[in-house]
């Protein structure tokens, strides 16, 4: 009889918002009065900008006629896209990448996912605690982690770095070595960001220790501030040592448009092995190229149009983050981010466990958000809220978490 | 120092296609003047049909405006286009498949790559020979190989099922126990179908042997002849034992729109573990859904117009398989294929071996096809070409290899 693949029966229940969209769809057919406000899945609402649109109905007329008409795709991405992304995201911050490094995907989650492919099945992990899902899923069904213990929340095998109020949600340099290291500045679920000095001593470690950084910069649009980095590639070094993930879903609302793209330099070797070749390799045998319409959806992001467009809704959600994480504050809480960040990490009140809390402010407030200790055991105890919904939901939910 | 995964270094060169269009590239950088007819890789290259193109414009219309504004889909895909798969790819013709028993995906490369996470990583693979690489080198990748040797075109470890003319392009039950085993029909490369009889048998052996049949039925809308099954779930038990690979990429033109499906029956277990579920898990864990406007555009595909549409496509180049097909023998050339299947797999002249056929065909008549060992050692001694040029260039092609 064949065998299945016995990692999978580590990992605890389902995907976390998969599960979280089950609870919440059983809770609305029993209370379909309830209006309920959404700040759980980090899932955009504004509608895609007006010259993404315009983009998309001339590459869809594009396919429609023979003469313009595109089949497979060069499987690295187009070059047009390639080309403005190398420019705008990194050339123009000093970052020395060229298109030839870039590779474009239907989203950040699947190269999130995929990337641990790359890398020898022996691999020792390190994560941030809490953590998005995605990282610590995909290397359990690789293999690379011992079993699940329900009592800590933890896997055997796996280094977990806590990002606590302690260290100002900040991870420090793991006591164990460990080969692949996961970072994700500006945070999901936290919504802290990372200063570039700090960002410096890890790129520093890594090339030290001999380990490779996964640096997820998925949220980068969001980042207000000055001094924080855009891309690990604004520090020294980071080429021999860093793999670099973006996503298109938070900084032009592409959620259900899917496209994103890695990093890959060509300096980041092992020994002979190139990554950069490698990821050509796995994507030319296993991907087969992201569609054309909605790669020239992602070129009009960067248009002088499109760019101002993106950045007005970008506003509009981080006005949204102020607005819930003052809010909070003002009404006796305790909460995190919102400022480089579109997400708020809010501390559960009186010592509620997370997943008590989720159930209390879905019954009496009709508000889903993502309960910290499905992140991580770190987690436990706070809340993560989003900024995605609307101006007018973000001020309602806000209301009635005050009259709680 | 991290390690790589060292599986990769098996793999030899690149990807069969990529290989071929770079050398095209430099062939066709040494001629300019060169007229190449592109009869290689399988991409399409009549437009996408206008009823598709009219939901594609809907779609993103739905997308500029907040109220129709579609964030992440659900990770299974859209019911809308689930149903309506289920409906009249399957129940249609007898087939007990339902929505929820289909995946939604961006291709069936990604599919047929992505498939074996689910298995034992000491699962033993069956492959045809010749066979589309993406089967192989993915289980590569993932280690359930040993090494390749130059010599025989082998990887230790795989169990070879020779598709030759002395079988009619039929596999035969191995003689070694297989986990896994990967059947195309109609083939991809030799063009050949297999009879609902035959194709039945294969499920009583995989039920029998308590093995796994993956299916890639990516060519079926291209079956012209009575009693070739369109699925494999015509056959009696398939459920037990089968997971079904479809894609649009051929049906309706989508090489560069990217649409596909799974098929994973609730019946198919092992033990208490459901293959329907862990898919379930792997693609919530690893996957974003496809973009909206995409799965708008593969429920097109099944409307009353976008169906006669697709279907005067596929005509048209199956018109174009004829005439290559016959043509060939008229000129005195031995080719099979091109009956149920968009590929004519001709024998090499003069016992060329294939890859001499293929610098012989590029500089002699600027035509681009691909060497039947790229495909595999059973593959030496044939080419593959594809009917999916224009009926000018088909007929072009045709006389310039006559004239050779």
């Amino acid at each position: 009889m064949f065998k299945v693949n016995e990692n999978f029966a580590k990992l605890p229940g389902s995907y976390l918002f998969a599960g979280i969209a089950k609870k919440v769809a059983a809770f609305q057919e029993a209370h379909p009065e309830t209006e309920i406000i959404r700040l759980g899945i980090g899932d955009v609402t504004q509608p895609l900008a007006p010259a993404i649109i315009e983009a998309m109905h001339q590459a869809v007329d594009e396919m429609g006629k023979a003469e313009t008409f595109r089949g497979y795709a060069p499987e690295q991405g187009y070059e047009f896209l390639r080309d403005v992304i190398a420019r705008e995201d990194f050339q123009s911050r000093g970052c020395d990448i060229s298109a030839d490094e870039i590779f474009i995907s239907d989203g950040a989650k699947c190269d999130a996912g995929n990337i641990q492919e790359l890398f020898s099945p022996d691999s020792v992990v390190a994560v941030c605690d809490p953590v998005y899902p995605v990282y610590l899923d995909s290397n359990v069904m690789a293999g690379r982690t011992g079993l699940y213990h329900e009592e800590t929340g933890k896997f055997d095998g796996v280094v977990y770095m806590p990002c606590t109020e302690a260290n100002g949600f900040l991870p420090e340099f793991p006591k164990e070595r460990a080969d692949l290291i996961y970072l994700c500045f500006p945070n999901n679920p936290t919504g802290e960001a990372i200063k570039k000095a700090d960002l410096q001593a890890w790129v520093d470690y890594a090339n030290r220790n001999g380990s490779v950084i996964i640096y997820d910069a998925a949220y980068e649009a969001y980042i207000t501030e000055e001094g924080v980095p855009h891309s690990i590639y604004e520090c020294r070094g980071a080429k021999t040592c860093a793999i670099e993930l973006r996503s298109f879903s938070k900084k032009a609302g592409f959620t259900g448009t899917r496209l994103g793209f890695s990093v890959i330099p060509k300096e980041l070797v092992c020994g002979s092995a190139s990554l950069n070749a490698m990821w050509s390799r796995r994507q030319g045998s296993k991907y087969n190229g992201t569609p054309y319409i909605i790669q020239r959806a992602g070129e009009a992001v960067y248009s002088p149009e499109g760019a101002k467009q993106v950045k007005e809704q970008i506003d509009r959600y981080m006005f949204n983050a102020k607005t819930i994480r003052d809010g909070l504050i003002d009404a006796g809480f305790t909460a995190y981010g919102g400022v480089n960040s579109p997400y708020i990490w809010m501390k559960t009140p009186n010592g509620m466990k997370s997943w008590e809390f989720f159930d209390y402010l879905l019954e009496k407030a009709g508000i889903v958000g993502t309960p910290g200790a499905g992140f991580g055991p770190s987690g436990e105890g706070y809340f993560r809220l989003t900024a995605f919904g609307t101006y007018e939901n973000s001020l309602k939910a806000l209301d009635r978490i005050k009259k709680l």
